[in-house]
């Protein structure tokens, strides 16, 4: 049965450990691999291997006695997967999927490929080459690979900003008039069975480019919301995706939806699925990878999801504000435990759920001002 | 903060496991003591000790490098945890609750004492004391310790079912009239703080007293539900309670509630707090012996809990049957991961949720034809 299964997650953090949340909902056994030994994850699960997932060898040692091999970060050794593939492991999604996404550039002429709308974008060797598209700017420069959270992300203003730029491989994308952001998070089987998420609306904060909350269900002109879905369903389809998705979206000022990126992994735009869903996205991706139905996505109450950032302020009042946190109803508290602290980095997340989503506002601003 | 207290959980079964499962929330470091090195709990944790919760000292070498000790289940060694209280240690419940509790001879006086009403009942030291009462049969005989899921259990109909009676320490109860069996979980935490989740319906399977269904919210007579939840906080205040208790309640035919029994831990009663409740009774087993503010025990929506049994249709046709329950859009499987199969032991529950209970009504009978 399922509960002989023996699964491995590429990656200990916490969308590994919510991963886990909902493995032992069936009763599986979990792997986790992290080169970080105090990663979320290790503290649950009695098969922790603290190793490099980018290492070849560490991958393929890791796969060694495993069936299922999944997920939780995109920087992962691609050569050991497909080795471990060839072995007749099951690994999904599989090295494809998750190669064409590692890389910005690469993801953007896949989409293309398919003829879904991106952002346009060009391939930039390093910062000198940034020279010759001086008369693009302003633009987005994001690194092509390892970006996650806001890192790996800047914005050129003008030419002056060129000096400080990365000097690495970057795609430097348009500057979208953006209306606003949308994710819709898609799951698809084996059997080609797909399944979405209604989408979600998405605040990002200006400078650091990392989510500050998440709306669900995101207000939208008619017709977007079809739109967004058929677009999640086709890019699932075009990857012959097995497990989970995120498809971040822009929807811009004249109504078009364009693809900004994906993430074929759990994904903070899917957190609220924890509580405000049938079935939640860690579910899901379990349900994907191990040839179960997919599960009813509908959203059963509205929800609000606040990523806990890291600041002086909650370092130095940290079981003072969380208490003061646990004490609103419907505000639901996932807190990584990290070790350690720095400030910016995100240390958990609440999910606010309510009847109404006038009520949720009022929740949400009593919490921004208990962080504050 | 949170994360760097120590957690400890005598027994590794389900229970512990959905424990574990609120436990990520918190971002809590979990450890577990269970004899069975196969316990549902072991692979959930990088800290399983395999040793005897009933052991002094087992349980106080397992305490050494803990800062709150809490239990899944009741038979563990009182003197240790009274020991390891000594040291500083934090033990909700405390010893005294449990040690009330672990016996349900000593649990009845204790609620008669408190004027709680309860089952009649007479304290049986063997079988052959049982002839002495021949004349107040029928009625149900409980072994005083260490029942659980229905084992130590059973109807004397007449005398002639002594000679195949628990032959140790039994109670002897009347048999009452019971229009319906509720059960309510109440919970306190240190500062005095009580909170009740509604009264839910529990059915039991005639034979062998293992809980069948349960649903959320119980249908009650007027004022019965205020009255179940008044009982369940005086029996929370009269313990001093610090963590979670179910109170198990017979509603009689002529409308008064009569006090089953108690335990001082999750419960069967309350799995569909998962899915159904604001808060879970684990994550609010967790707040309670944390001494974080008590969760919002609200249903947000109807449920009803199935449990499921081990059969031979079952062992037979695992995968198929699962498949065909997790294709039920609501239905919410626990499969627990036991190791080995054995006809009758509880192997998993799934709660239904959905908009009505007629609904919720017509998928459990589709569940049930599944797994027969």
């Amino acid at each position: 049965m399922i509960e002989n299964l023996k699964v491995g997650i590429l990656g200990g953090g916490q969308l590994g450990g919510m991963l886990i949340r909902h493995a032992i909902d069936l009763g599986l056994s979990i792997s986790v691999m992290d080169k970080d030994p105090n990663a979320p994850c290790a503290r649950y699960t009695s098969s922790f291997v603290c190793a490099d997932p980018k290492s070849y060898e560490d991958v393929l040692e890791f796969g060694k006695g495993l069936d299922v091999i999944t997920i939780e970060m995109e920087a992962v050794n691609i050569d050991a997967l497909r080795e471990l593939e060839k072995q007749g492991k099951k690994v999904f999604p599989t090295p494809d999927t998750i190669k064409v996404i590692q890389d910005k550039f690469t993801q953007k002429q896949f989409l293309l490929s398919h003829n879904i709308p991106v952002v346009p974008g060009d391939a930039i060797e390093d910062r000198n080459e940034l020279y010759k598209y001086e008369n693009k700017l302003p633009g987005c420069l994001k690194k092509r690979r390892n970006g996650y959270d806001g890192y790996g992300v800047m914005v050129l203003k003008s030419g002056a900003d060129i000096a400080t730029a990365f000097d690495e491989p970057c795609v430097l994308e348009e500057l979208v008039d953006i209306k606003h952001e949308i994710a819709v998070i898609v799951a698809r089987n084996e059997h080609g069975a797909v399944t979405c998420y209604d989408p979600v609306m998405m605040v990002f904060s200006e400078e650091k480019f990392v989510l500050e909350s998440q709306v669900a269900p995101a207000q939208l002109a008619e017709g977007m919301q079809e739109e967004a879905t058929r677009l999640a369903e086709k890019i699932a389809d075009a990857l012959q995706l097995v497990g989970i998705l995120a498809v971040e979206m822009f929807v811009t000022k004249d109504n078009r939806i364009l693809v900004n990126e994906l993430a074929p992994r759990p994904h903070n735009s899917g957190h609220h699925t924890i509580e405000a869903s049938t079935t939640s996205q860690y579910e899901q991706l379990l349900r994907a990878i191990l040839g179960l139905p997919l599960g009813d996505t509908s959203l059963h109450l509205p929800s609000l999801m606040l990523n806990l950032l890291e600041t002086a302020a909650l370092a130095a009042n940290r079981v003072e504000k969380l208490k003061a946190l646990l004490d609103i109803p419907g505000a639901h508290l996932h807190w990584y435990g990290k070790k350690g602290s720095r400030i910016g980095r995100k240390v958990g997340h609440v999910t606010i759920t309510g009847s109404t989503m006038e009520a949720i506002a009022v929740k949400a601003e009593t919490i921004r001002e208990i962080l504050n």
